[in-house]
């Protein structure tokens, strides 16, 4: 997506605005149209703060169409028909586009269920989620009653523009969507950070394959470059970093047993807040370890 | 089994000590025969030294003998036609009556490829290892000179030998031939051992399916009423425990996100010593954890 | 004291009886005298929970009498008078017979002030605390009612005399009165109990002298042979474990640094239950360690 | 001390050279001279090794004439007859001029003994150091060869004459010569950072008082808004930091024993590598904590 500088939208033309923030809501442009006469704005938090007053300012049954504009999740037919490129880049990121024929089954069920009982579709900020928990969130949301859901729905519809707007808009301030999950690796065997530890961050699936998502090797200061997950939501879900300690204190022919003690250690964890920082350590010796939730 | 005491074997005509020692060494009445003239032992100790002693004197060739009646680790043919009852207990107790057809090639192409190359079987006490370190230990054999073999596949029967009186003798001394993996629960969050915890034991395996080789539930003390494994060696080998925190946590309404940072832990770790203590504890908070090789 | 056996009591004459338990509580033989009419007692859990139960339903008046039977906490002109054997055995234990002479004015200013308010000494089974707790719970104590220093006072004299007939009374149960204190160990560095550890309790004092109360060196279990604290009550009270681990590493040539990182490790922490168990372990490498309240 | 850019210091009249560098080696204008003539330096760190060279390449009587030119550590008479300000200065950072006159006469010996020796002060860079470790230092050196110790006082005066350029030049670069002790705590019990811990960093002293040398509250983020000891090299020395986390998590409400099992914990540790960076974090929840050197 071309970005565009929050100074030439506050400086646009109305049809330019509107033009520009055209797929910020799906299929929505009267929302960009009542923003346009709110400019200037001071930054892109008091933008999207703008753009969530329009939603909740409108009347019932402007919400309800703004909610039906929506497509289904993982829907095949829609998918086949053709979603705006920010749909689908979005439900591709929580592998909505990689559904075995038993997924998309399940995934088709949900929004027929929700649709059946609410008369909308299951608005959900997928980048906010894995498919395992899109599917938890659906279990937890289906016995609610409309208006909840209604509210629901526009607070995803907000989560989902948030997005969208930190993507599109180039501004000194930044909207906070975004997470980042960390590790360090600290060797108490000879008190120094473990440099040269092989990293593999999986995402554990209830449904389908759990499937590695990040590799690394650990830096001098026992980190790694990036981090695991950055720039981005992390993926509401349950998730194991394997660190390849055995292979590491061999290296250092540190004396082990054999076969070592401690060879690949899996910590195990679930992410809950997708604009959290998560630091997951590892503390080892060849006979000990430790992790905690740091920051 | 039906099993004997020392005193009585002390006391017994030759014939039967003969006859109640005939499957502590395969097929090898000459062993029992030479020590009933050394008796009286004073304990199961001795009378097992005693056992390697005559071994270790006996001609190149008897040695041989012994070694060769021993039969092939998992042969089809050799089942088939019918081991010692005390063979077929140790082979199944590393899972070697469990075997897919794709196992028994591997065993099948080891036990020849041995075979060919010593001109004996290949002996191992299985109820040290899993299949996975049968086939390590093989594969670190396989290129040892013949005299290496010999006297590894003595040691071998030694450790058998000694199995086998232990599940024989009565006496007031015991072989050192038990192992015992033990673990414990620590609440950190309360300050308390945490009891009501679901454990469960993994044995993790390359060749074939990981098999839940123990269950518990840790009791007011925050341990598990009988070892994890114990009153046997420890089989060589890879294994996870596996300690279902989020729901101990849960139920005693600690505060946690949802879902919970931590849930079911994994402590992966391979043991070495058969009859060595492991003792694998886990302390945990909902939001950190740590283990070691404790004593 | 000499023992006496609880079958013994049992069969024992009124007289006999009344003598043998003449000071389980303090200068009232009528307490004995009404036991001896409720014999046999199968143990002497049931025996202690009679002889309260006496207490319990004596009249106020008596009830009163009996508490101001008891001496004041370390009075100096009652010492010199003479106090019973065992208030001198339970008065010395707190370190009572140590006091300053800022220490004993301390002291006197609470009795004289709990007296002046109550009208009867203050009383707290001496054997369950350190001198700065006797000062914080005489603190705690001073604002409450007349009738809730009653009922503490029996409470205290109930817990007095339980520790009395402990040391008494031989039987087949024992009263819950001795707490216990132990500590552990293990070496991560090596994934071993580490053994010659030298370790030191210090009794930590606001008032007067903080003062060593135990010296060990740990086992091959990497466990003292004796715990720290047992075959009595743990005072309550603050305290510090100090381990060499500096001279153990040294002793093993582990690499360190110059001076090593970690040399003399102190655990500080407080007991607050005389009768519980308090296992504090040490996890160690030259540069990490942990601890906890374990079981 | 007024500072000066290196580009000033490269386009200086020789002049006007010398006499600001005049008092980073004490009293040794020659120096400074000799670097003139190389100049332009591209950087601090390139000026700084320039010098040791100059210094190196000195005839033997020269070396030993600018190794004379220092005063003796805490010399009384010297410094009533005046100290150069940096060497004051100095001194005064390990404490030097609060000495009890116990210490006096240690220093006093130490000087003497080194004088007889070697004939020449004992020369340390003190702001290395701290009392107890320049003692420590003086031990392992008196009993060197005459060789060893001019080599080791050139050295010394090479990180002296290092901490002086880097006070007192201005450069793009920049020397390594000051270290930093960091802390971070985490509160295991809710797996956040723990704010508002009041902190303590407390010098150990054999030789006199141990003395209170930083104060600070942990902040959102658990660490101190300032390292404990920065800017500088970090003294060689055995410390004691102190968390409260007794009223920590007292104000939190936290469930705890009377008194709380964990209230004031110290963690004692030395430091070794003047320029080295030491994090020392604590984990803690109301029942356990651990420590490591981390980075």
């Amino acid at each position: 997506m071309s970005q565009i500088s929050l100074s030439d939208l506050n400086a646009a033309s109305k049809v330019d605005f509107v033009s520009a923030l055209a797929n910020v809501v799906e299929y929505s442009p009267w929302i960009a149209e009542q923003l346009a006469g709110k400019r200037p704005f001071v930054g892109v938090n008091q933008l999207h703060t703008a753009l969530m007053a329009v939603i909740q300012a409108a009347e019932p049954e402007v919400q309800l169409a703004l909610i039906r504009a929506h497509p289904d999740l993982a829907g095949k037919t829609q998918r086949a028909a053709g979603l705006t490129a920010e749909s689908t880049d979005e439900q591709n990121s929580a592998g909505l586009d990689r559904l075995s024929d038993a997924e998309y089954a399940a995934f088709e069920r949900v929004n027929n269920a929700y649709r059946d009982k609410f008369g909308f579709p299951y608005i959900v900020c997928v980048r906010r989620h894995t498919k395992d928990s899109v599917l938890r969130d659906f279990e937890t949301r289906l016995p609610n009653l409309v208006k909840t859901e209604i509210r629901r729905a526009i607070e995803e519809i907000g989560r989902i523009s948030a997005l969208r707007l930190d993507q599109l808009v180039v501004a000194d301030d930044r909207l906070k969507v975004h997470g980042r999950l960390s590790t360090h690796v600290l060797d108490n065997h000879t008190g120094k950070p473990a440099s040269g530890v092989a990293v593999e961050l999986v995402e554990l699936a209830k449904l389908g394959d759990s499937r590695v998502i990040a590799r690394a090797v650990t830096n001098a200061d026992g980190r790694t470059d990036q981090p695991l997950i950055g720039g981005r939501p992390l993926p509401i879900g349950r998730y194991e970093l394997k660190f390849s300690v055995g292979q590491y204190f061999a290296e250092r022919s540190v004396p082990m047993s054999d076969p070592p003690f401690l060879d690949e250690i899996p910590l195990r964890f679930a992410i809950s807040e997708p604009e959290g920082h998560y630091h997951v350590p590892l503390l080892v010796t060849p006979w000990s370890y430790s992790t905690y939730r740091g920051s």
